[in-house]
């Protein structure tokens, strides 16, 4: 009904590494532009080009910790040293708005947001390679990485595959065209939830006033 | 993913009465003809030409009684002196099989199904008239009743409407193409749901293998 604003579903999308979620993540938004890709936080420095706000939510580790305090953070975690994390204030504001948000987090961040305020509003799904080689052979074209970098990505992708079962949905991409209708399909049914459409109360109230001037 | 099976959905379609629900469930048989229909079980005489196990199980009271005492109802109901109800042998063996099956039952067969031991495998959808005066010109379109039935009809289909809240999916029908359409991605994005693929448990597997064989 989409004369009815309804409120933006959040969208975690996880996977290992070279699982295609970035790619899906673009055809996603390019289907609807009103999705909007959540900015993370982090303590890292800008690298040259970076813009604060677009690339990244800059902060101190102060700043980072104080937000994490005050349950600012929907989900963060440390890694290499510096800190990232989701910024909770900007997500709740797109959501009002009735934009789904999408989260590109891995299973750590995943419980964490499903564990968070925003519980209700999440639509978690998780995208699996269709073969391990596969999922190798995409890793070595993106970079010439050594064997050793290799390695260590191919065991936190199993680590990450893990966790499969912890997800709403579960799509194998095997080609970016299936797969983009597949999250399609997702999407818009979340969106046919009872619960993802507040306006109905208002709009059964219509008819229940219809009923009594008949 | 196609090549695993899949246990089927319990998909219970309430509305009130006029609202389309027929149409729309002989629209997803002809969509997907893999779906099926539940067949009601009834103390009612046979009509002429009804076919037992075709139109409905036919029973005798104390049959039909003994079934529920036995917990082979998953729903049932009396209705003008009349027992209705949906056995559960033959639906739990259709959804075994990977058929998806039809239950068009009202809110109260609704929330006897929801607390079923098929429980998980429900997806309930409400469908709902785009108005009321809607409603009642498909009421009087479809027989010549007298306005003490019509009124009659009315007053359940109020009840029926107030029960929308209890189902996962609410559908406007302003129009059977599009509300079939919305049905059906409902129905994919549900086969979609990881707990919906009990494949994907050996699928992982799988993957699993080629990491230690890499």
């Amino acid at each position: 009904m989409p004369e009815m604003r309804r409120r933006g579903l959040l969208i975690i999308l996880s996977s290992p590494s070279g699982a295609g979620k970035s790619s899906l993540a673009k055809r996603l938004m390019a289907w609807d532009a009103t999705m909007r890709f959540s900015v993370s936080a982090t303590t890292r420095a800008p690298r040259s080009g970076e813009v604060d706000g677009r690339d990244y939510y800059f902060k101190s580790r102060e700043g980072f910790e104080e937000m994490v305090a005050a349950g600012e953070m929907l989900e963060h975690a440390e890694v290499f040293g510096n800190l990232y994390g989701t910024p909770r204030a900007p997500v709740e504001a797109r959501l009002a708005e009735g934009h789904d948000v999408i989260l590109d987090i891995d299973w750590q961040g995943g419980q964490q947001v499903r564990r968070s305020v925003l519980a209700q509003d999440v639509v978690s799904i998780f995208i699996l390679p269709p073969t391990i080689a596969d999922l190798e052979a995409r890793l070595r074209m993106r970079a010439q990485d050594s064997d050793e970098v290799i390695a260590g990505r191919m065991a936190k992708s199993r680590d990450e595959i893990s966790h499969w079962g912890e997800y709403d949905y579960v799509v194998v991409n095997r080609d970016l065209e299936i797969s983009e209708a597949e999250l399609r399909v997702i999407l818009q049914a979340e969106r046919a939830r009872a619960v993802r459409q507040p306006g109905l109360t208002e709009f059964v109230r219509g008819l229940n006033r219809e009923f009594e001037n008949r």
